[in-house]
């Protein structure tokens, strides 16, 4: 790739952001819009839906974005929760990394690449004109001194990253103490859940539990709730709330058709009559089958709450049974929380469809890519004609081509890519997770190696898939491997940094699917209902993780990425703070479980980036610079498991200690009897609930008592 | 090999066992041996020395042969614990693995070995002039469809192992509950190790302990113990010991030489009295030392107490503080089990000195190869006389030569091995381990790894040492290289088998180094003291899994391997079962903690042989076979997997369940009180205990107040 074509795609790039810009600062002052743009501001009601008509709504404005990158983290914390916090500080945080790793990368290592003459010598009278190769690592001549400045770079950046690191997982652990103690009582602090219970022939479930955790709790034990299966259930009360919403959009507006014939020869029948006495058929059979649930199809699983945190926390960390395969003990989630459906609660099984879906995402990833290679083949038009000749005659046709080469490739790539995410959140849920924030957060861990795996790798490596598998079955020459691919792909990790980084957050800013699908379905909709979306943490963490995995194995390689990549992570920094303000609304709290992702990310991407760089130094001759490198990635490791035990167990488990303090705290308040009876039916399942859809329609918008208000 | 020389060792080995038997049963029978052959029943006082001569002493019995193969389990339990139980279980269960495989191995597989014709057509007129190579798979012809009886054996050997595996497994950890649930009250039940105690500035680390957990645990918390660096203390005892012993010995010889010249011109002085005042003095020290110890010299650990299991058990398995690396807690072994020397208190100390001792057992497992090397050179003659030309006139005589290159280079391995139980044993005392039992555990697993690589892959891979470590590094090609490397040294293991396990089991019953020992020092020996030895599992169960190993991989290969195995592992059985009744006295009690290495390495045994088998199949051109064989190496690793969930978490700490049964048992027994006082002190530094060696001399054997009284 040659310079120019860098500036042509930059100037592209850069002009479609600020369009993304402009056009977002004047579509979301649109009233028509605001369930789009703000929705939490809407739901809160700090948003009224003006509707007279007003110059100011057609001039972009700049405000919101200084309002955005001047936010405090104060303001962050105590509005979106600590999830919010802490992927607002991956993006503070590699920001800090590449600032320092931009100052060397620009300042003195591409001046020294510059300077080398391995490939050939810079024109320095028509810059545009050179090869972006010129500016790497590869122009440095064989041998030369010069590296020892690389090398001297890959030390201090290693160690300047693991040093924040450090102070970043102390800072969020701590910060996740603190949001402990400054908590109110909440039902999943109190609450387990046990899975595995074994039942005699004489007893119920729950007489099981009651009399397990009364002999073995009896002064913390508090109450429990069985979990029953309800999948039938829950498919009637999905059937009552769409005809309840049809029933309400028909007699919102009547004058529409509202008769029908029913049958062949059937005679016309008021259909608002029709389906409110289906609607009540329905919530009769709804009624009938809760009474049947709760007496049968308990599952072997039960919500056990305590009286207090340290006793939930005793019966959570103690082994409780002889057979550690029953009575197996996990901490509650949050009620909002809980993920109903696919409730598995036999040992066995949740085991076996933890070891089938880690099968099926390790062949989804390497199987992924083959659709991806077919894409790629697209750039090649020869090869397409071969393989459909009856395209000929098109292709040839100088436009038709280049859209085929030049666009479509990438597009269905991407379009590719934006399926993933959800794939992975349903292998997740299918895999015995018990909480939508467990789902999204192993998600989270399955996208990100997807893409490490199918962006990096997929991209570096070329060959067949078997070929790319077969580099990881032999590690001793991984390094020489990537030595030799992973430079050679710079400048087209370079053009993917400011093509798809910069096109895919401004993208964000502007939700462009939210729009569409608001824009369509904006006739027929019922404006009283609104939801406000929770940011999906398991698309948008690890597409900033690989923009870092990028950065730190390039950034001795091809300085040239890190200013694009800060251009990056500044928008993304600017467009995030925005959307946390109005658009996106935590569901659930898991109080910074994120942060462990992003360190073993960061980690992992140091010693990719070490093993590089060994392969680089002996590829140049440097055999005593790869030798002096050896020790860096074992200390880096040495580093990650010292970590591990410093900080992880915070983020598995609040210590004794945090415990018992807030447990005393509260022990003299009076509104805990009130908490008490609360948290006795904090974990019902909705599907149990009474439901009462058919007399009168204000319930409509609250149909299932939620436990928010705990 | 040929047959012959297989038969000719085998003569003289079944001729040296039955000597070993008869002088033996002879030996043991003298009274100035039992020290060495029957100390555990010397120090029960079971067995009298009888003086007067008797002419049964010198007719070998075989009574206890028959009385040691027939001894019961409950037997073993109930005198040596569940630790003995379980190391004679590892050899009974081999035997049941081994009787099964060999029954297919020598009935159906040996046979289809013997009709092929790949090496060479078996002479069935002159048996013994065949090579032993014929009677293993290398003779099946490539593709014949006779190979499919090897694969279904390989399929049915796993799964009867993997079925006694899990019998095996389940009945000991029901035998573990069991033996806690009979066992008294004991120290260690009730007691937690604390580590890494934070200390401010104005308190002391006693005082720290009692503030924290008078705060957290105010209900259970009972004493607590603050360990002390007694090093210098351990040594001026041990000095006041020596020096008893050597005044002891004076005074019950009053004939021999107690004057001595003291200095260059001294006058000469009454030794009893020399050494008396000397010993006094030494007394005095220690008092001084004692006292300022106390004082001073804390380190940041310490034992706590609590008054129930229960109690305890919630404080180890709760992490207690919001620095996981403060009051890290660990389960309290024994008193008289505690490791008092290097103990190591801090978090980082404790981890980095880990992180050495790791680093040092491989490179010690590596590089042992270098000495083996060079041993193995010795039988090659002409090699040994380029390196040591002047050994030229010696070695050409014939029976100098036999005697180099047949003996001595098996001797000198062997006297290598025996050094390696005792080095892997200090090794892993200064890994930080606390107790002598978790050393040893800790030992054998390092021993049974070196054992595997040393003698297994070491002679299976002829070659440097970097040449053998690489060929890990390219896990595809393992199969390949296995296929070709395990079988050719079939006819090496088969006789190793015959001379190395038969005689080495042999001379554990007949003692030598002891009774060498006990011969040299008997004349200036105090007869009182008698120690009774426990069985070194760190040495013992690597060699039985071992050659559970060698069984495992060479079943299929080479099944003639199998009769010589059962023969060793009846001879252990017999033999152990007779050292337990006799010598062996177990000094503390893991209660089976050592199962799950033997679960392991049976684990890695057959997914060592899954990997043979494949790459034997691919070898011999039947490579449905090997494909087919994929599955079960996965299934093996799964059912492990299983295991691992359903029985380890046994085997690391009791459930709840179990603790409170115990606890409330025993909540109304009068005997609590007294086991609470003697509690409290339990876990005394015995360095820190009044010592009085100088005026009385009974105290000299028990000179440490034991708490075995407990």
């Amino acid at each position: 790739m040659l310079v120019s074509a860098l500036l042509t795609s930059l100037g592209i790039n850069s002009g479609l952001c600020v369009l993304f810009f402009l056009l977002y600062s004047i579509i979301s002052k649109q009233p028509s819009n605001y369930e789009v743009y703000v929705p939490r501001l809407l739901a809160k009601g700090n948003s009224r839906r003006r509707s007279h008509f007003n110059l100011e709504r057609l001039i972009p404005s700049t405000g919101w974005i200084k309002r955005a990158w001047k936010r405090s983290e104060e303001d962050i914390l105590s509005s979106s929760g600590l999830d919010a916090l802490v992927f607002m500080r991956i993006i503070s945080f590699s920001l800090r990394v590449f600032s320092f790793a931009g100052i060397i990368g620009v300042f003195v290592l591409l001046p020294v690449n510059c300077m080398g003459t391995q490939l050939h010598e810079i024109d320095f009278t028509d810059l545009s004109n050179n090869s972006l190769d010129l500016f790497t690592i590869s122009n440095v001549n064989i041998g030369s001194k010069w590296l020892w400045i690389h090398f001297s770079a890959v030390y201090i950046v290693t160690i300047f990253i693991c040093y924040q690191l450090y102070n970043e997982y102390k800072y969020i652990s701590s910060e996740r103490i603190a949001y402990f103690y400054s908590s109110k009582p909440q039902p999943h602090q109190f609450t387990i859940l046990v899975r595995g219970i074994p039942v005699s022939v004489c007893s119920s479930v729950s007489e099981s539990v009651e009399t397990f955790f009364t002999e073995f709790h009896p002064t913390t034990y508090l109450s429990h709730m069985v979990v029953h299966r309800t999948s039938k259930l829950r498919n009637l009360i999905n059937e009552a709330k769409t005809l309840s919403k049809r029933l309400l959009h028909l007699q919102s507006e009547p004058s529409q058709h509202t008769y029908r014939h029913i049958g062949l020869f059937g005679q016309r029948v008021d259909l608002v009559d029709h389906y409110g006495k289906k609607l009540v058929d329905i919530e009769q059979s709804v009624r009938l089958e809760q009474s049947n649930v709760s007496l049968a199809e308990e599952t072997r699983a039960a919500f056990v709450s305590f009286k207090s945190r340290y006793g939930a926390a005793i019966a959570f960390h103690l082994p409780q049974s002889t057979n550690p395969t029953q009575w197996v003990t996990e901490q509650a989630p949050e009620p909002d929380d809980v993920y109903w459906p696919f409730f598995s609660s036999s040992f066995m099984r949740t085991w076996i469809s933890k070891l089938v879906v880690i099968v099926a995402c390790i062949l989804l990833t390497i199987l992924f890519l083959i659709p991806v290679v077919v894409v790629q083949g697209l750039t090649n038009l020869s090869q397409l004609e071969t393989w459909l000749p009856f395209l000929k005659s098109i292709l040839t046709i100088t436009f038709f081509g280049q859209v085929i080469t030049g666009y479509l490739p990438n597009l269905i790539l991407q379009l590719f890519l934006k399926i993933v995410p959800p794939i992975m959140e349903f292998l997740s849920s299918i895999q015995g997770y018990i909480s939508h924030s467990d789902i999204e957060k192993s998600a989270c861990k399955k996208v990100l190696w997807f893409t490490i795996w199918n962006i990096f790798f997929a991209t570096v490596f070329s060959g067949s898939v078997l070929s790319k598998v077969s580099i990881f079955l032999e590690p001793k020459n991984i390094p020489a491997k990537l030595a030799v691919a992973v430079p050679a792909q710079a400048s087209f990790f370079i053009a993917y940094v400011v093509t798809s980084g910069w096109t895919s957050i401004s993208s964000e800013l502007f939700r462009i699917i939210p729009l569409i699908f608001s824009l369509v379905t904006r006739c027929c909709k019922n404006t009283d209902e609104l939801e406000v979306p929770s940011l999906p943490y398991h698309r948008d963490i690890p597409k900033i993780l690989f923009f870092g995995l990028l950065g730190i194995t390039y950034f001795f390689l091809a300085p040239l990425i890190l200013p694009f990549l800060l251009a990056y992570l500044c928008l993304a920094y600017i467009i995030f703070s925005n959307q946390f303000i109005n658009v996106y609304m935590p569901k659930y709290e898991t109080a910074g479980k994120f942060w462990p992702i992003v360190h073993n990310s960061m980690i992992f991407s140091l010693v990719l980036m070490h093993a590089i760089a060994i392969g680089i130094f002996t590829l140049k001759k440097l055999s005593i610079a790869s030798t002096l490198l050896f020790p860096l990635p074992v200390l880096t490791l040495l580093f990650n498991a010292y970590c591990r035990k410093r900080f992880l167990p915070i983020f598995i488990a609040y210590p004794a200690e945090v415990l018992i303090k807030k447990d005393k705290e509260e022990a003299s308040v009076p509104a805990m009897a009130e908490f008490y009876d609360k948290l006795v039916t904090a974990y019902r399942d909705p599907a149990l609930m009474p439901i009462q859809y058919s007399v009168n329609s204000e319930s409509l918008n609250r149909p299932l008592m939620s436990s928010a208000d705990f």
